[in-house]
Parts: C-alpha cells; structure tokens; sequence
C-alpha cells in the first residue's frame, strides 16, 4: 500500500499548506482568529482517510496511471487536481464531524474534546462574560461553515487544473450531490431518533437502511470513488462498476461503524462505550434486534435507548440483549455479504488491475476496523 | 428603478426554478424531506436583495449593457452567468439568516417562525419523541448548511457559462474571500458579546468597527459589487472605484442596521423591539453611547445589556439612554459622512453611467430604509 500511504502524506500535506496559507490571511483581520486555524489542524489531523483514498483509488482505476511513474500519460496538473479533490473531501468531512458533534451533543471526538467544547474552554478559560456553552456552539458551528467553505474552494482549486470541461462538470456533479446526500441523510438520521415511534414496525429496518444508504454508504464510500473516477474521465461503464463496488461496501462500513457505536472499546474508538445507545440512534442493529425480541424485551431495549443519563451496568445489559438477539451475528452476514458483493463488482470491470487490487485490499480495511 | 426591479424578478425566478429542480431530488430520496424545499421557499421569498443588486450593478457598472438591451455586445451567457451569481449570494444570505438565528437564539425572521423554530414546531406537531427544540437546532443547522452548498452550486453554474477564465479565477477568489470573511466576522461578532469587558475601554469603539467591517459591510456592499464587476471583466481601477464605493457604505448599511436593531418598530422590522438591546450586541451605535456616558450610567447600560429578560419599560429607558448620550445623533452623522464618502468614490470613476446613477440611488435606499 506504498501508494495509500504516499496519497495520505500528500493529503495532510496539502491541508498544511492549505491551512499555512490562511493562517495570516485570518490574523490581518483579527488575532483572536486564531483557534479556527489551530481548531482545524487538529480537526484535519489524523483520521483514515478513506474518502480521500477511495476518491485517489476512483481516479487511478479509470486513469491507470502510478503517481510515482514519470512515464505517466497523466500530466501532473491532473494528478494535483486529484489531490486537491481528495484534500477537498476530507475538509468536508472534518465540517460534517464539527456540525455532527453539535448535533450529537458529542463531548469527544477521536478522544479529545470536540470542536464546541474547545470553544467552550477557550471561553471560561479567557474568563468572558455569560454562558460557555452556547459560545462554544455557536463558534463550532461557524467553525463548521468555514471548513465547509475552504472545502469548497480546495475542491475548485482542483477543477481549475483541470483541462477536460466534461470531466470538470461530472466531477462538480458528483461533488453537488454528495454534499446534499449526507446532508439531508443526517437530518433523516436525527428524524428517527424522534419519529421511528410513529412508523409503521414492519418499516423500521428499511428506514434504518435508508440513513445508512445516504448518510454513510454514498458519502463515505460511493461518491468518492465517483468524484475520483469523473476526475479521470471514467466511462459510464466504469463509473457504474465503481458504484457497485462503492454502494454494497460503504453499508458494510456504517454497519461496521454500527457494531463499534454499541461494542467498540472506548479506548480504540475514543468514544465512550455504549454511545450510539445513549445517543439512541435507529440503527440496523437495533432495527434487527428489534425484530427478533419478544415484545417485553422490545419494550425495555426502547424504553432505555436514547437515555443520555444510561449506567454502565444498562450499557451492558443493553449490549447484552442485542448480542442474544442474534443481530450482532445477523449484522456480521450482512456485512460478509456486501464486501463480498462489492468485490465481486470490480472483479471483471473495466478498471485498472492495480485499483481493483487496492480497493480490493481496502475494503477489508473498512470492514476490519476497531476504531 | 426599472432594470433593478426587472433583477429582482429575474433572481426570484432562478430560485424558485433552482428549488422546483431539487424537488423531485429530494422527494426521490424520502418524502420526509419536504420540510427542506418549503422551509427554502419561505427563507428565500422576499427580503432586500441588497446582494443580488449590489453584484448586478457591480456588473453593469463595468460592462455597461442593459438588460433589456437586445443590441448588446455582452452575450446571454454572460448575463446569465450574473444572474446566477446575484441568485448564489441571495441563497448564501438564506444559509447565513438561517445559522444566525440558531446562533442568536431569535424565534422570529422576517416576522415569522426561524427555520429552528419551524422544525421544532413540525416536531411538536408530528407528536415525535423526545425534545422538539433540540430537533429544530440540529434540522436548522442542516439546512443552513445544505443552503449554503446550494449557493456554491449555483455560482459554480454561473462561472461555468463564462468564456473568461481570468473572469472566472477573479470572480471566485472573491466569492472565497467573501465567505471566509463574513464567517470570521460573525465569530468576532459572538466573541464581542463575551470578550467585550476583557478589552481596554480605548479600544472598544474599533473592536465594535472591526466587527462591521467583516460581519457586513464587505459582505454586504463591498464582495457583491467586486464579485459583479470580476464576472464583467472589470480592470483594477473599476475593482478599486467598487471598493471604495462598497466599503463605507456597508459600514454605513451596517449602522442603520444597528439603529434599526434598538429602535426600530416592531411592525416594520418584524423584530421585537430593543431585540439587540436583549442580544447584547456590542454595536459601534452601543460603544459611543458608552464614551459619552457617566461612569454611573455606563455601568447600569453595562448591566442591563445581553439581558434576554429585560422588560419593555427597561427597553425603553435603555433607548431613552442611548439617545439622551448623542450617540443617536453621531451614528447618523457617521451614516452621512460614509454615504457622501460612498457616492464621491463613483463620481468620476471610470464606471458606466448608468451603474454610477443606480448605485448612488441604491445608497439612498440602503441608509433610509426602515427595516
């Protein structure tokens, strides 16, 4: 994975640059900026990457060419163009995590505190006058809209290099649409926190489904490899293949992220164990769980999901009567299943061997995951 | 004030085509999602369009045709592409109404419900469980957001029909910068209402100018105007001749803003009265009064402010206050110095005539408007 790990370096290197070049343009305007600059770099640090790599992976399946390889066809412009798309991704993403962290009311986020809880210390810290909290809150949020802008800007940057007009407008497409698909597929996650009650029993899996698809499946996995194969110019033919491939794995990926929300150790995650539970998120899990449990153990798992106050010993017990259920294993097919599917899609598809062979390998990254 | 007016329309329709296409996308996804397209349609029916015509006569002033004017040697791409961009700031300012109203906690816009506040009420309606206020801040938050990847989509669509790429380039830089800078200034804005007593009492005038500066007169007056003068190819000078025009009287829009936020009438501002005064918003209009004020009279001023339980009565006298300083009566003197400034930078700038004719009446209109 020599290619991965160099894709990376150049990722966090271009949000470096990114970031170095903004630093004195926020300053001339006021020296109390400065968290936003120091905020994002420990927000854009880290992570795993996987929408720039499936973005990076996207491109070199349909464009073939190694970012190494001298002898490219592919001019460099293009290959800096395909950075600073993959570098635009992950701006995103930190936006989506700060505006999520709000959301959830998440204290942590990859085990230090969260873009609106530094805000919060930065306030009672600095002594200000009135509430932290609502401080905090609202410079994440404003936060969050900068990094929401700096990711559009990269992402434009990238375009500009771009020669192809087609392949610029697909790429612009593909991007437009990933941004309004994880954003209307949070507001669908948060509404069945809230509305799942009032649903029909029989839906409550395929609605489940639903926010998996938008949320996560499409977002962190599909439209990346889109994004990156439009970039390259990919046939229609290849953009399908990667979207079979993309769509079956990225579900697999939140059921994944499902499984580590309810069983993952807090020390790997960085996230209390139990989360999801407290937060009462509506996930597969639970809708599966659900289905499987006599209508008194229902009625308990319901009653106690979604209580921000829940012990250890309820967190336990909770986990408990999913993994008896049966869902934990029923959860762990699906996502055999999806992988399976999703490698199989790539198998014959028109795409460069190396990239079949890379996302192969990835996709049991995603799936393998502790944390 | 024809073409102006013909403007307005044209943006009007661009929404509502804009919106009337994401329609069937969304409903596609869930049905759920209607509250994102009729919330949109409310947030983006009406208001000043300040933006939408600051960047068309921005334009004009430099490429001279009219609209109406079949005879002109700009193409219907160009126009169009102006048209567009006029429409993505009028979506940006939805998006930034929007998470201002979770930030300042306001229940009302325009005199109906904020988009928080309608969310929560659709909670409350739908009988969901859990906590309806919560739901409204997190569903606000996203569509604030998916509002403000609208915008981007939108100018996107607009750079794409111009033939310039040096156009193109200046255009979005300064759309980037625009954006950078109205999000820092409404963190300085917030951190203003925390940090103010922190501060030298020397300083507390220019912190409250800086404030304007950012949170709005270059966003309101000054981006408009060189993002409408860079899509027409505008040379440095007519750029320059914008700026100078755009900057003071932003500043002044901003105070009449201000003014308007403590003294404005209810009925017409579709604001509650003194609402500022209750916001403890640190306005240049607050920081006068200040300087002008005994000690005693300052710390009660000092007291009161940011109360959100102030009563009428104490509204009143806080207005009766403000006035008695001559702080009333300085802030309109500073208002027409900033417009004469204004008006002076565009007499004989190398501008269209018609553009320098509109934009002098467009600053009357800014100053005088009561709400």
């Amino acid at each position: 994975m020599a290619e991965s790990t160099r894709l990376v370096d150049l990722v966090q290197s271009n949000i470096d640059s990114f970031l170095d070049a903004r630093e004195p343009e926020l300053a001339a305007i006021a020296p109390e900026l400065t968290p936003f600059i120091d905020f994002s770099r420990e927000f854009l640090a880290g992570g795993k990457r996987f929408r720039a790599l499936f973005c990076y992976w996207g491109w070199q399946a349909v464009a073939a060419p190694d970012l190494f390889d001298s002898d490219s066809s592919k001019s460099a412009a293009e290959v800096s163009s395909v950075l600073l798309a993959a570098t635009a991704l992950e701006v995103f993403h930190a936006a989506a995590l700060v505006h999520d962290d709000i959301m959830d009311n998440s204290d942590t986020r990859r085990g230090k505190p969260s873009a609106h809880r530094r805000f919060e210390s930065l306030h009672r810290e600095s002594n200000w006058l009135g509430n932290a909290a609502p401080f905090g809150t609202s410079s994440a949020l404003l936060l969050g809209d900068l990094l929401l802008s700096w990711s559009d800007e990269l992402f434009a940057d990238g375009l500009q290099k771009l020669a192809s007009l087609d392949a610029r407008i697909a790429a612009r497409t593909e991007f437009t649409a990933m941004r309004m698909e994880v954003t209307v597929g949070q507001y669908l996650d948060i509404l069945e926190e809230s509305a799942w009650a009032r649903q029909p029993e029989a839906e409550q899996l395929s609605r489940a489904n639903r926010v998996i698809v938008y949320k996560s499946a499409k977002y962190s996995v599909e439209a990346p490899l889109a994004i990156g194969a439009s970039l390259g110019g990919g046939s229609l033919a290849q953009v399908a293949a990667l979207r079979d491939f993309g769509l079956p794995l990225g579900v697999a990926f939140q059921l994944r992220d499902d499984m580590l929300g309810v069983f993952g150790d807090p020390e790997v995650t960085g996230k209390p164990a139990g989360d999801d539970l407290r937060e009462g998120k509506r996930t597969v899990l639970v809708a599966i769980a659900r289905q499987r449990l006599t209508p008194s153990a229902r009625r308990l798992l319901d009653e106690l999901l979604g209580d921000p106050e829940m012990t250890e010993s309820q967190v336990g017990m909770l986990q408990a009567t999913i993994r008896d259920s049966g869902a934990v294993d029923e959860v762990e097919r699906i996502i055999d299943a999806n992988t399976r599917s999703a490698v199989e899609a790539i198998a014959d598809a028109p795409l460069s061997r190396s990239a079949r062979a890379q996302l192969t390998s990835l996709a049991d990254t995603v799936i393998r995951r502790t944390a």
